[in-house]
């Protein structure tokens, strides 16, 4: 690994939340600023209205820690030992892990608007939104994977396969 | 790391796919050799009934390699590049790759039933089927963030989460 | 790598700046949450006071990302590479990179407090504060070695010996 | 690392034995998938002969994990706690590891062709194959230092020196 | 990781040490052997004049081991565990550890010159000569920062700052 | 990775080199300095007398770098690309590098004892005499095995097997 110094500067600044999730993502990784390459450490600021819900997904490289800046939060994780759900309702200055490659989600439950800061252990961890990932890559899952492993019927995974699916 | 020699023996044998699924992943990891520890590598056999489904999931520690040693699989692993959808049809000795922490499946897709032998590059990979993390954890998952995750409504959730969820 | 899991729960708060420095950091590693263990990942938050100073230190064991919540700041990062200094003023919202092991400060320049919120890249990034570390070691460090090394001479090396170090 | 998503697909199908040391290697590694660049993990067939042998060799980047798919084999490896020898007799689906760097052989025993597949935990893991680096490298070893290692007379190894070495 | 194999071939010879310091670093780090690149590791000698001195410094990227050939020397280290001082005088033979990152010095005090061989644990450790790093960038640090920093005043920082500042 | 501080002491001092190779390894790893844990590196003194040998071995968990402090050596090492062999003579104060995992020997041709420092890249990196590991391990490795591979008979084999095999 080459010495890397670094002297750029990006800017996370709040940003609306008017979407179908009431949460938006502003993420600062290696695409932002390039000399993070093989640092190992990004972040980004998490804003959410009202009921915003930052939904079901995983980081394929990296855990996220998370600082709650403002308003309270529910958040939840999962994991395969029992499929265990770890769920703590968080407020102010609270801080919070979700090891790589967990299912997480947080959806906000005050009475205004919140924010978040996450940091993520690499310069470039991925994101997969769950739903998005199943119900609208392209090409479309075969419907029978998907009904057979949601147990639901293929017709309904067709409706779904056919919504509008926001990336907040 | 201290130097490691093993002498451990673990049996792979053909199981029954005689469940919901249609498929029985028989793992070799950490907990089965614990001389594996360190050693960053493991190994799997998946058996398939006609039509069998080794249903949508990730590996949050570690990328994985298949070979398919009998019969024909369809594959598909899908990302957040766009979530482009990577499909193909499997034939005897084809290998395929899954990168760390993506979400994958299996379809037996021949007239027969199938095997595949895979190897983990972890000792420990770990395996989070998605639609049980999600509809299955215990304790369950508050049906307003699946609901608005999947865009579906909340009974909907609920009836899913009152099904028997299998672990093949 | 075992499966970790965490539910941990830590929280950090605005403290006071009332110090010799005129700042205060209040880190979240792995002694505070032990289930950070291995996932190469912590934060802290620094507050400062006005012309509050985190003076020169390093991570030896992590690169630091840093994000300016409030008020205004000014950064600078040196390094080998002929020594150069990288210092930028910096805004509310803006990101900074301080790679591993690179002598950093900051130093408060608004006319309010000001606050920020860093993540290391590792649970356990340890501080060295190098002022205090050669003149504040217990025992401390000879004289002639100080005097050599910083061009001064002993007795004055001698007088800041005898100084009170405060750790931020 | 960056987002590496692969839809490159190999082919391990049996291949011919006849050849002096009665076994063939068929390796899946980064030089035929150029997407499993950095994701520590390949595989290989090897198919053996009857009295086939998969001579000595280390492999100096991997561990190497082994499954006995059809046939009885004998496995052993060695290493420097006093040189113990770590033999087995695998038979059908037995799972058998080989630490990184440690010299190891397979010798097939039983009264028909059989066939292992193996995954080294790297996506180029080498293969020295110790009685051909030794006395077929190009140039060749001084005598005078194989003659000293290996106890024998300097005509002996330049015999040795002299023979067709075959890489299986 | 690619197969690497090396030939290259450089030379550490005695190095005069009449210089402000009294010691001189001849490393050979992958700058003068490219083939180190990915390989972890590193050499230096150092040699030292009658009280010579290797002033304080940091490996950024690599920890450190010492072999004392000639003479004797005084060797120490410090840390954030309460700044505690490890210090011990060397003689011939003795071999000492400096971690990754921590602050560090060698300073001969034996009748004669001394040499001595270190090797750190990464191709490209990298070296913070901290008086150098905070008395001599480019541009120069602002005083008013050092001053805080070291508790003394601008005046002194500013003449620190004029000084010439040797790099052995 | 705990924050490690050292002060362990340890001496490599000339020995004799009277035995059946003429070398005589010092090393100083991890079970000589219990500090040296997770720290990646240690160190060696090899003492060689006239036409000393330190024969074919490998290292499984470290790159070596090598300096000639007295004398002159002649150094090799193989490899798998087409099993190249890089022979070189060495000098006073000449550097070599044998990457991780690849056959090496060093051969003294010099007039005088020679001495040499190395370091490989890891605090326990493993030393395999390959004739050691092939004809004396414990217990004995099936002469057919030893015979097919070294393309010699197996009553020559089992000649060898009883030798007396000196570890330097």
């Amino acid at each position: 690994m080459p010495l890397t110094v670094l002297r750029k500067l990006s800017t996370i600044l709040p940003r609306s939340t008017a979407n179908p999730l009431g949460s938006t993502v502003t993420p600062v990784t290696v695409d932002k600023i390039a000399g993070l390459n093989t640092l190992g450490i990004s972040m980004a600021r998490i804003d959410f209205g009202i009921d915003g819900l930052n939904p079901p997904h995983t980081h394929p490289r990296g855990t996220e820690i998370l600082l709650v800046l403002e308003g309270t939060l529910g958040f939840v994780t999962s994991n395969q030992l029992n499929n265990t759900l770890f769920a703590k309702v968080l407020y102010l200055g609270d801080v919070f892990i979700f090891p790589i490659g967990m299912i997480h989600f947080q959806l906000s439950i005050g009475k205004t608007n919140a924010v978040t800061i996450t940091a993520p252990s690499s310069q470039n961890p991925g994101v997969i939104t769950i739903a998005n990932a199943l119900f609208n890559p392209k090409p479309p899952i075969s419907p029978e994977v998907l009904a057979k492993g949601f147990q639901v019927d293929e017709k309904f995974v067709e409706k779904l396969q056919k919504k509008f699916w926001y990336y907040n």
